[in-house]
């Protein structure tokens, strides 16, 4: 088998985590094409499934991982591999393999975990939306789960400043779920990294998705819990972080919605309180990034850097109101990122709403 | 002297605190009208402003004091008195004396302080009236500051579950400040009491307000926060308490909220985050009252004890919708205690709104 034929076994092999393979090319004198010969086998300590299951691993669905990996243009990376995250094999439980799509090396970047409700509140998807691109513009990685709600407005405000980042997916990387995604999914793509430790065609599982999120916790800094419920995914998510030694961050809201529940019990327990996007920063000692601070409400703020998109935005907006569909047709941007784009220049005092949905340039 | 016209010189002797007196009694051999002697005085170290004074006290303005004094039946105690509350000289800067109007012996209760904004949201307002009467039926007395906003809601609140309030004033007790506050203030006296350590004829002065402070978080095991701005009043009281070593809780709520800032900077400077009136009990130790729990969009709770006042509110309620102004002809209660009293019933499902603000029971 070659390295990348051996990767997929991995990819496979049930209950097999980091330590096993870093154990395995040990073992094999650091060639990793001789990790599964059957004397390296026998000299590391496996689950007997997982044992198994390496002597005898399933090739027809080893070849249709392969097909999918070369057609997709997917990467496959083991816990050995120099593009493998550093800051996740410091987990006990570290995945051995994570598929990629999109750019491995973006994994090596610092990141801030954004997670929240799928059921958030506007105001939570704002919120979400505006700290993501704050967080961008200072330099981070926002990374997240691909789930409506919270995680979707974090992913699109990053895309909305230019930043970069990352979905740690709890399905096969072959599949977008939410459905709904798919255009969320390439953007994601083409700017940071999809990931995932299932391999191609497995379905969203509720089992998957908590072990997902200490990936997405594992490859952070930190965790910002936006809006959740107790007990929510999110909850647990920053669960993982606490437990991983990473900072943890909530931002609370009023005591009789539902959805702040989950971060003011978070907060109880120990979580940073994050009233404004600087107390992220300043707590991870990251600059805050040189620009007019967006804020809710404030004066109009400044970027320094207008990044290209926002200009043509802006030009295609100009001074009479305009719909975001009409928007869409104009830049050819999806409608959900031209909304957080929206958002920002409204914040910034560049643009004002209008009836029906419209927004025009201040003159 | 006697005893009585001593303890109005403490009181306005400048600079004089409670060390100062328990000193002079122990040199006075345990005499309090000896106290003023000179061989006493020159025993006690005291600040020259203050010796000067005690030597040569204004007996007019003394005069006029004990006749305010006999006039209102307000007490007069320094800090060497029984009644002198004790939590209270735990305090470095514990006031020589309290000027009183109520009951003295009330100030030994256990109290908890509930203070916040002036300008305090409806939410806001709600909260304090609905945790204060939790917390007075959970047997805590409410400790407050007679101020608009969080402050009356708190007291409101209290009286309305029949609970024993105590607010300290930053003026003398021959006035009420704020003027809207004279309904307030007699209840507060009949159900607790009205403490100042400021002579009668005290205007409200800005220097005085954060010295009041002191006090109600020094009366107080721990001091709540409801909702303040930063640099507020309200925070000035949580540093108070912070310092005197009492516990410090506040009330999260929007981010977007000037009013919620106060809050959540005190809890990321350590105060406990109250997203449920139990969480304060349960940090205190205090036994939950024995009742359905009043929560906000619950369903029915049960009040094991339902007071006089509410059997009668209910009576004149009735089942076809009455505005609180006709209740308050009905009843003889005030306006903002018929409003604190219904927001409970309908929390507890007894009564429902009916449109233009009147309500009615539930069949």
């Amino acid at each position: 088998m070659d390295a990348l034929a051996i990767r997929a076994a991995f990819a496979r092999a049930p209950l097999l985590r980091a330590a096993h393979v870093q154990a395995l090319l040990a073992a094999a004198n650091g060639d990793l094409t001789r990790s599964l010969e059957p004397e390296t086998l026998a000299r590391v300590a496996l689950p007997p499934r997982t044992h198994s299951w390496l002597v005898f691993p399933d090739s027809a669905a080893l070849d249709s991982d392969l097909e999918w990996i070369n057609r997709a243009g997917a990467h496959l990376l083991t816990s050995t591999d120099t593009d493998y995250p550093r800051q996740l094999l410091a987990l006990k439980d570290a995945p051995a393999v994570l598929f990629v799509l999109g750019d491995p090396r973006k994994l090596a970047a610092p990141q801030l975990a954004m997670v929240g409700s799928r059921n958030a509140s506007d105001a939570g998807r704002d919120t979400a939306r505006v700290y993501a691109g704050y967080f961008a513009r200072a330099g981070l990685t926002i990374t997240s789960g691909l789930a409506l709600g919270i995680d979707a407005a974090s992913h699109w405000g990053a895309l909305a400043s230019a930043g970069v980042t990352i979905a740690v997916c709890g399905t096969g990387l072959d599949r977008v779920y939410p459905i709904e995604h798919g255009e969320l999914a390439a953007r994601i793509r083409a700017s940071g990294a999809l990931v995932s430790e299932f391999p191609p065609g497995t379905p969203p599982l509720s089992r998957n998705f908590p072990q997902r999120n200490r990936v997405i916790s594992g490859l952070s800094v930190g965790t910002l819990v936006v809006e959740a419920a107790v007990h929510s995914g999110s909850h647990s998510t920053a669960r993982h972080a606490r437990k991983q030694g990473r900072n943890v961050f909530a931002v609370p809201g009023s005591i009789a919605s539902p959805l702040s529940a989950g971060c003011h019990q978070l907060i109880r327990e120990g979580a940073s309180l994050v009233g404004r996007p600087e107390d992220v920063l300043l707590e991870l000692k990251i600059p805050l990034p040189n620009e007019g601070l967006v804020r809710r409400g404030g004066g109009p703020g400044r970027r320094l850097v207008m990044d290209k998109g926002y200009e043509m935005l802006l030009d295609a907006v100009g001074f009479g109101p305009v719909s975001v569909d009409v928007l869409a047709v104009r830049t050819g941007l999806p409608g959900e990122l031209i909304t957080s784009m929206l958002l920002v220049l409204e914040l910034e005092g560049q643009i004002a709403p209008y009836p029906g949905g419209q927004f025009g340039r201040i003159p």
